[in-house]
C-alpha cells in the first residue's frame, strides 16, 4: 500500500533471483516421471473442475424448470462460485505437482514467458482438452435428459451481442486471470513486500469467480480453452462449435497480453535490457 | 504454478521428512488423555456441523413456507456456504487437537494411509457419528413441527437419478474433499513450494462447498457418512434409510481412491520403493 | 489433519509459553493510554459494526418493498455475510489495538480466562453498548420511516419459537464463535502446528457467518449482547425489549462454556494441573 | 484477542521502524522508471475493476428484463462481491507495484499521513481517473442498447434519501476502507502481534465488499471518486453530474478522518510527540 521505499535506483542491486527461463526443448525433463505425474495431475484437476462446475450449471437449471421453490437455486451467483472456488482448490491442490495451470490459456501465458518448456505445454493441452472432455462426459451420464436441454454447460455467445464483443469479453477475462497468476508467481515479490504474503491460490480463484460475475451473461465465460472445448466436445451442438474459435482465440490473445504486460512494463524487462546494456558499454 | 526447478532428478535427495507411519495398533496411545481429548473434540465439533447445517436447511424451508418473501430466503447457495464454512471453521478450531477430521470418510483415507491407528480411527468414528445424532436431534428438538415437515435434513436420492448416479457423484466429491485434505497436510508441501502457504482449512471448507453446490440437486450431498447417518437417526423414514448405504459405500470408496491417488501417483511411493531397492541392489 | 506425531507424553514439556493470567484488578493498567486507546477503538469498531449491518438489513427490506426486482435484494444470505464479513474485517483492524473483541460476550469469555481484567472487561463493555447505540442511531438517523417499519434491526424471537428455544440458539450460537477465538488465539498453537497458520479473523468471521446463516429465522441471531441492546435502545419496542434478557443471558452462558470447554477440556488445565501436583510431590 | 502483555510502558522502545514520511515533494523520484510503471499499473487496475464491476451490474439488470429466471441474476450481492472481490484481487496484484491505492480517497488518505509525495498522488489520481473512463467505455462499446437504459453503473443518490445523508453514507462508508488499508499496512503490526498475519489485501476487500452491501440502496455506493467520475463521463445524464460532488466530498473527508484516527488516536502520534518533548526537555 506503500510506495517502495527501500528502492534506491530504479536498476539497482537485486535481492531475489529469478530462475533461469525454461529451456524450449529439454529432453532430459521428458525422462522423468515428475513430467507425467504433473500431466496426469493436470487432467485428473480440469476433469474435476469440469464435473462439478458443468453439473452445478445443468443442477441449477432443472432445480428452477421442476418448479417448486424458482428462487431456491444456486444463481448466476453460484455458479460464478463453483467455477471460481474450484479453481482456488484445484490451483491450490495441484500447484505444487504441476504449477496447477487447470486451463491451455494459462499454460500458453507461462510458456510464452519462458516458464515452461515447448513438450510441456503442449502435453498439459492436450491433458487439459481430455480432462475436460470426460468431466463433462461424466455430468452427461449421471444427467442424461437434463444434459442436452440445459445447453449442456457450452459457451456460446448471447442473443444481442456480436463476435467482436464475445471475442473482447474473453481477451479482458483471460487477461484478468492470466495477469493475477503472473502476480502471484513473481520471485520478485516475497522479496519486496513482505507485508504481502503470496496466497497464491485464492487470488487466483477469486479472480475466475469475478470474470464470471462479469461475463456469463456475454458468452457463459470461458477464459479456459479446455473448459469451452469439453463441453462443445459433449454437446455437439452447431452453435458451440461455430462460436468456438472465439473461445481459443479470445484467451490465447488475453493469456499473450498479460504475459507482456507483466514482463515488459511490470518487470520491465525492455528497460531493464536496455540498462544493462548502457552500463556495460559506458563501464 | 510454475514447475519446480530446483527438483533436478526424479528420485533424488529430499529436504522435508515424511513422518512415520502410524502403528496399526499402539497401546501406548490409549493411556494417554491426549487421545480421549481428541475423540472429544470430534465429538463436539461434529455436533456443531450438524446443528448449524441442518438448522440452516430446515429454516430455509420454513422461511419459504411462510410466505411473505419468497427470494428472501437463503437458498441453495446459503446451504452450500453453511456445510462449506462450518467446516472451515472447525478444522480450523480441531486442526491442533484431532486433525480435524469431523468426517468418518477422511478418517478412513487417512488411516488408509497409514496417519492414524486403528484404534484412534474406530473411537473418531464413533465419536462422529454419536455427535452428528446430537447435533441433529437439538435442530429437532428446536424446530418439531417444521423438522418432520422439510425433510430433516437427510441424505436421499432425487427423483430422476438412479442410485448408480446417486453413488458415483458420492464417491467424485469425497474424492474431491479427501484429496485437498490429503493435499493440505502433505508434509513435502512446505518444503516445496514456499510460493503456496498451507492454509490448509480454507481450500477442505471451499471443497467441501463446492461439492455442495454441484450435488445438492441429486442427493442432498453426503460425502460424510456420519452428516447423513446422524440425520437418518433422528429423521427416521423409510426413504432416508433404504439410501444410507449410498452415503457409505460411495465416500468410502471415494476416500480410498484419493488415497491410492496422493501415496501411488502424486507422491509416487510405488516408484521411489522401486527406486530405492534398485539404489540397494546396484550399490 | 494428523494426530500429533511429536507428542511423546500427555503431560511433555511445553514449547511454548503461556501468558501470565491477567491481573483481576491493575491499577498500574488505569494509567496507561494503551487502555483508553483500546477502549476508544472497540467503540468505534463496534459503531461501524451496527452502522452496516444494520443498514444492510434495513435497505434490503425497503428494496423489497419498493417493489420492481423481488429478488435483487441480499436476502438473508447477504444479510448474514454482513455480519460475518464486518466481523473480520473490524477484529482484523482492532486486534492490535483492543485485542478486537466487539462483543460483550467476548470480553466475557476473556475475562473469565484470566486474559483481560476486570476494569478492562467493563470499560469494554460499556464502549460497545454505547458504540452500538451510535451506530444503529446513525442507522434511524439516515432512515427515519424506513427504519421503524422494518424492524429496526432488532433481534426478536420469531412466531412459533419458545423462549427456550431462542436461549438455546444464542447459548450455542456464541459458544461457536467464543470456541473459534479460544482457538484461534491459544498461544499453544503456533507452537504445536506449523501446518495451520494463525488467519485468526477469518474464522472468527465465518463463525458469525454460519451462526446468522443458521439462526436468523429464530432470534434474528444475537450472539453479542451490545447489538442487541444497541438495536434496542433506537427501536425501543416492547417485543425488542420483552426479549431482552435472552440475549444477555444466552451469549454469557455461551461463553461461559466455551470458556469451560476451552481451558479444562482442551487445554486440560485441570489434568495438567494434577500432573504438576504428582511431580512436585515425586520428586 | 488479547491485550499486549510485553506493552510494559505506554512509550516504551519500539521494536518496529516507521519508515520515513514521504517528501513533499522529490524530485528525483519524478526520474525513476518505477514511479511511471507505478502509473500505469494504477491505470490498467482501475480500467479493469470498472470494467468488470460495471460490466457485472449491467448484466445483471438486463438478463432481469429478458425475463426467463427472475431469480437467476446475480443481486446485490453479487454486485457487492464484484466490487469488493475486484479490489481484493486488483490489491492483490499491485501491492508490490504502486501500493494499489486504484481510489484516489485511498491516495488522499496515505498523502495525508506523508506515506506517498504529492506528484506522485497527483499522477496516481489523474491515472485512476482515466481508467476508470476507459473501463466503463469498455462496458459501454460491449453494451450499447442496455447501457444507457440501465443506469450506466454511474452513482445517484436513490429516492427518499436527501443530500446530507447521501453524503454521510459515502465519508463513513469510506472511513471503513482507509481504516482497513491504514491497519493493514500498519509497521507496527508486523511487530506487535505475530498472531495476525498481515494478509493486506483480503481485508481491504471484504472492507469494499461489506460497504456495498450497506450502501448500494442509498447511493450505489461510490466511496471511489474515480470509479464515479467515470461512470458520469460515459454516462452523461443529468442528475449523475449534479450529485457528482458528494462522491468526491464524501470520500476525501472519510480519507481525512480516517487518517486523522489512525495516526493521532491509535499510534498516538500526538501523546509520542509531547512524550518526546518531555524526554528531551528532561533528560
Amino acid at each position: 500500500m506503500t510506495k517502495d521505499v527501500a528502492e534506491e535506483g530504479s536498476f539497482s542491486a537485486k535481492d531475489y533471483h529469478d530462475p533461469p527461463p525454461a529451456a524450449f526443448i529439454d529432453p532430459k525433463e521428458l525422462t522423468k516421471w515428475s513430467l507425467y505425474r504433473a500431466v496426469i495431475a493436470e487432467f485428473v484437476a480440469t476433469l474435476l473442475f469440469l464435473y462439478i462446475t458443468v453439473l452445478t450449471v445443468i443442477g441449477y437449471k432443472s432445480q428452477i424448470d421442476k418448479g417448486g421453490d424458482p428462487c431456491g437455486g444456486v444463481g448466476v451467483l453460484g455458479i460464478a462460485w463453483a467455477f471460481g472456488g474450484m479453481i482456488f482448490v484445484l490451483v491450490y491442490c495441484t500447484a505444487g505437482i504441476s504449477g496447477g495451470h487447470i486451463n491451455p490459456a494459462v499454460t500458453f501465458g507461462l510458456f510464452l514467458a519462458r516458464k515452461v518448456s515447448l513438450p510441456r505445454a503442449i502435453l498439459y493441452m492436450v491433458a487439459q482438452c481430455l480432462g475436460a472432455i470426460c468431466g463433462v462426459g461424466l455430468v452427461k451420464a449421471f444427467n442424461k435428459t437434463y444434459y442436452n436441454n440445459y445447453g449442456g454447460g457450452a459457451n456460446e455467445l448471447a442473443d444481442g451481442y456480436n463476435k467482436g464483443t464475445g471475442l473482447g469479453a474473453e481477451i479482458i477475462g483471460t487477461f484478468v486471470l492470466v495477469y493475477t497468476v503472473f502476480s502471484a508467481t513473481d520471485p520478485k515479490r516475497s522479496a519486496r513486500d513482505s507485508h504481502v504474503p503470496v496466497l497464491a491460490p485464492l487470488p487466483i480463484g477469486f479472480a475466475v469467480f469475478m470474470v464470471h460475475l462479469a461475463t456469463i451473461p456475454i458468452t457463459g465465460t470461458g477464459i479456459n480453452p479446455a473448459r469451452s472445448f469439453g463441453a462443445a466436445v459433449i454437446y455437439n451442438k452447431e452453435k458451440a462449435w461455430d462460436d468456438q474459435w472465439i473461445f481459443w482465440v479470445g484467451p490465447f490473445i488475453g493469456a499473450a497480453v498479460a504475459a507482456f504486460y507483466h514482463q515488459f512494463i511490470l518487470r520491465a524487462a525492455a528497460a531493464k535490457a536496455l540498462g544493462s546494456f548502457r552500463s556495460s558499454t559506458h563501464v
